[in-house]
């Protein structure tokens, strides 16, 4: 069993990717620029953003953090989207989510010029992903990508089941793994909460994604022997035993699965690190204008 | 074994949509407008657009068919495709595909209003499809899912192979199927040319939908008994029988299949049928304003 190190992975790319930063401004070209912007104090979004900015610093991008109070208006806030669409300097954005309900987060996300959209969520950038075209994929499912490739996973012809079908993490890997590309060309099922016979289906899976959100769902029983296992699932739970007063779960029973497995990813320690490192490419992406000319 | 009768639907919905027009022109409301644009002489595309023109005429729309030659500049083509964006009269419109080699069609397609793209071929639209959001539909999956809705066929739970990936067929009517919707909460699978075992995928599904295009490829044994069978497969070979000179040829060998089955279509008859009354279905939402206020 070999495991799948989130941790060692996104360690590396941030090296290339700071290697990179340092090679553009070498010749002159600006840095690439992040702006986050966040409403309101919910604790898990101020670690979040906290951690994108910090990881920009360790890459040598600049960052803009712009925060609001939870009551602003949507349309200040879709206001500071267009400015931001304008800022020349500004390569790329994120909008931190959720957003308060009083704001449709569907309208702020269509508010965001797809060439600045490195969060991936536009309608724009998920269907021309769809249509294989070159497009911002968002972090969770273009690090599990990243991750199969760097550990060179043969998914080609491979069954693949994905367990889950949100729009953010289910829906996309999907899409992206039964593409015609490499990796890809996976036979993928898409599974959710209406399927039947959910069992056999991942036991019948070379490789298999879950990404449900249901603290332990996928046992040793469901796994077949060789099998790749990613789990995407990060539930956070209260513990006595941590530092913090709470641990995170992964999807997937760990400690009886990996013994079957021929790959698969800890929780924390998996995919969840390589999310950070996803938005960062595609900021250095939307820096050297690679997708929209 | 039922046969679902895409001449008969498709008739039905033409005559709903006619009533609807008369209602709108009863109310004083505009009289719903589909361009298309076709460039050069292809036999196939001629008939095409011919067909939509004449189903316009149908139902009460107004048509207008602009024609290029086939040495047309893109940048002029371009221009026709923002003039079209502009004219209020127009409610959609449409780029008759294939083009010429030297024009590309993606940035034809992606020069579309979203609002007039009754095609449904806009990144846009396909990734507010992939997002449950309203969008227009391109026509052949569109037509599946009515089809699937007026026979009143039960998908939610059902296992549903699709053979072939095509962007305007395979991909998304996977999508649709596995949605969370009615017709849709299917576990779907999507195979493709890599795809190992595939007949005995195809064997294992309650639903299966043959989009490959390649004649007569699922025979008897690949199907299970009371299948759903749709079969998108058009591929037009010569025929010393017919008088065109023609004859249409589906995936299946109906035949052999049929008998199998609960519910089956016919090639020609079947999903065919349905693709131009998708179109002036797209047209009328969008004279209505339905999906983009």
């Amino acid at each position: 069993m070999q495991l799948i190190d989130g941790k060692k992975i996104s360690a590396e790319i941030k090296v290339e990717i700071a290697r990179e930063v340092q090679q553009l401004k070498d010749r002159g070209c600006k840095t690439p620029h992040l702006a986050a912007v966040l409403v309101g104090h919910d604790g898990a979004s101020e670690t979040y953003v906290a951690g994108k900015v910090k990881a920009c610093e360790e890459v040598g991008f600049k960052s803009t953090l712009i925060r609001y109070e939870s009551d602003i208006d949507e349309s200040t806030l879709l206001n500071t989207v267009h400015e931001l669409n304008r800022n020349e300097d500004i390569d790329g954005f994120i909008v931190q989510l959720p957003l308060p309900d009083h704001i449709s987060e569907q309208k702020v996300i269509e508010a965001i010029d797809p060439r600045k959209d490195v969060d991936g969520f536009h309608p724009v950038n998920l269907g021309r992903m769809v249509l294989g075209l070159p497009a911002f994929i968002s972090a969770t499912p273009a690090g599990i990508m990243e991750l199969i490739k760097r550990y060179g996973i043969q998914t080609s012809g491979k069954s693949c089941v994905v367990v889950g079908r949100s729009n953010i993490v289910g829906k996309p890997i999907s899409i992206l793994l039964s593409q015609k590309a490499d990796p890809g060309d996976a036979t993928v099922t898409l599974c959710h909460s209406r399927t039947r016979n959910l069992d056999d289906v991942v036991r019948a899976s070379d490789i298999v994604i879950a990404a449900l959100g249901k603290p332990g769902f996928v046992t040793a029983g469901m796994v077949k022997e060789g099998a790749v296992v990613i789990d995407v699932g990060i539930t956070r739970v209260k513990s006595d035993v941590t530092k913090s007063g709470w641990k995170l779960l992964g999807d997937v029973r760990f400690d009886e699965v990996a013994p079957k497995c021929s790959y698969i990813t800890p929780v924390p320690g998996g995919v969840g690190l390589m999310t950070i490192v996803s938005l960062l490419k595609n900021t250095l992406i939307a820096a050297k204008h690679e997708i929209y000319p």
